[in-house]
């Protein structure tokens, strides 16, 4: 059994807790917001006495700067890692603290939820997750093998990369969406209710991480922004072009293609290439039960369902469920629901 | 018995033809590409002898022009709607026309698919879709009466608008969320595997719709440039606002809390305020029939799926899906899958 001491008792925090005292661990929750460190504290169960063997700092690097110093006097011979969304401004934070390099190791596990709060957090939380860790030459070993031993006790994936990778990694693939995504909802502000009961899967798929809490995000783009500038600048020079090309449809279609590239570019499921589904749409009533009905079938039938969105029509109670299966499975499925009486249509190619 | 002659024998032509087709009317189906026209016709059906009472022109707004005025002189008692995705411009070009003006009337499917050609085409793509209908003050009373008909019987829902008020509609929530999706996805061209193997269902959300036809858009926004330049010029503004005042948090934290208040805008499910759900998740194997399996036991468990979406992990052979549930369904639920072994997150609030 090991001692671990979690500095931040929010959502990730918590669920570090969680996990960690699933396999009878022994957690003590901290945070500056005690009431909050007591829920935590509640739901992870009794903090074990004595000193910790590993100190999780699961809180903005902003907070870390004011904790930093007395946390590695409180226990000296810890472990240290951090869990914030950017990786280099930590690890400058740690070198002021002297002796504390070598105890340290920068990590961001890449998994959160819309919802914040200990009473939020969920031990499953890092299932299946990519949990990168940012190891600097200072690292010690023994401080790495401590890394890799939680991430894979709470069930994460571990990543090596050097921080200044991972941040200009975040930056493309995770910052840079959310700048996107908030850019478009911004637009719809003020918009009239009549325009707006027009949207579609597109603009709900598109502005989805709009949502997002503006404070942490605030504090991940100011953190990384050596990153995100030069993005924005770009993204200011497609604008900039697109606006002056609109008259032009064959730059607008450069444009438009430019972006079918990028999209081509994203790693299917699993890490690896985009796999070739076929889609089965199947149009249901949206009534209880419908849903469950149609997988029914679906288990009876013995197919793999790989994927699937639903879309609805605004004002109207009915769906469109799209399912994405091997060519195969396709096949026996839409024969088996036709024969059932689902409204699917027919495989073709 | 009502014949129709659709002009254009792509997805959206072909898909009327169908659900025409499958309410016993005659369907002629048309193309410039006289291979696509033949494909189309041998999936409706047999085309009837004489002069069709319906003409839709489901082609885009620039071939509208080349085929208008021989259609006209073909059919001059017809009736004509077209389909395209821009509603001001066909209606200038409607007006060049000597008498058509009375006869026509745009109108507008909100329906589509990733793919393309007749031979994707369903008899259902319109099913509880909306279907806006732009009349002029010169359209024909019947005319009217004709389009209401059409939307009905393949089975949408006629939302009437003023073209402008359309056109100035879709920019909002249809193409500016297209050029939104294009720009993220630009800047992943010709970036590094191993930053791209992070991407998470944010980038993948955001950048769905770039994988959109390209030549179809240019001339989407080409037609609609005249509601998407401000748009532009809006994005243009808030891009360069966040470049100057990237180095002060509370702006960007401004900037986020905005794309809060535009993503709230948008209506939730059946065009009302969005309901609350409550979100479940759960973890499973990705391995054949474990999406089935679970659907069975929530058609056991008697309850209903308001939404649901799945999540991978890149290289790992898990999977989270989250589903969509009232309060009361989520506890009914939750127990019973935890009763099964499920690895369910409990119901905390």
């Amino acid at each position: 059994m090991k001692k671990v001491r979690i500095v931040g008792s929010g959502l990730v925090g918590t669920s570090i807790g969680l996990a960690l005292a699933g396999h009878n661990h022994g957690v003590e929750m901290a945070d500056i917001d005690a009431p909050r460190a007591a829920l935590a504290q509640k739901l992870v169960g009794i903090a074990p006495p004595g000193k910790a063997e590993l100190t999780i700092f699961a809180i903005p690097t902003s907070s870390l700067e004011q904790v930093i110093d007395n946390e590695y006097q409180l226990n000296p011979k810890s472990t240290f890692i951090d869990i914030a969304s950017t990786k280099t401004k930590s690890n400058l934070l740690v070198a002021t603290v002297a002796g504390l390099s070598q105890r340290f190791c920068g990590t961001h596990p890449m998994a959160g939820r819309e919802i914040g709060g200990p009473e939020s957090a969920r031990a499953d939380l890092f299932q299946g997750r990519p949990w990168i860790y940012t190891p600097t030459p200072a690292t010690a070993e023994d401080v790495i093998e401590e890394v890799l031993w939680l991430i894979a006790t709470v069930g994460g994936q571990a990543f090596l990369m050097d921080a200044q990778a991972h941040d200009q990694a975040v930056a493309l693939v995770s910052h840079l969406p959310q700048i996107g995504a908030s850019l478009v909802a911004h637009l719809l502000q003020g918009a009239k209710p009549e325009f707006l009961a027009l949207a579609g899967q597109g603009l709900r798929d598109t502005t989805r991480i709009a949502g997002s809490d503006a404070l942490m995000w605030s504090e991940i783009i100011s953190d990384n922004k050596t990153y995100i500038l030069p993005l924005l600048l770009e993204l200011n020079d497609h604008i900039t072009g697109l606006i002056a090309t609109i008259d032009e449809k064959q730059e607008v279609q450069k444009f438009i293609e430019g972006g079918n590239k990028g999209r081509q570019a994203i790693p299917g499921k699993h890490g690896g290439v985009v796999r070739s589904y076929h889609f089965l749409p199947i149009v249901i009533e949206d009534k209880p039960g419908q849903l469950a009905a149609l997988f029914h079938e679906c288990a009876e039938a013995k197919v793999n369902i790989e994927d699937l969105s639903i879309e609805h029509s605004p004002g109207q109670f009915t769906g469109l469920i799209t399912l994405a299966l091997s060519h195969n499975d396709a096949s026996i499925l839409a024969s088996h629901l036709s024969s059932r009486g689902w409204s699917v249509h027919e495989v073709r190619k």
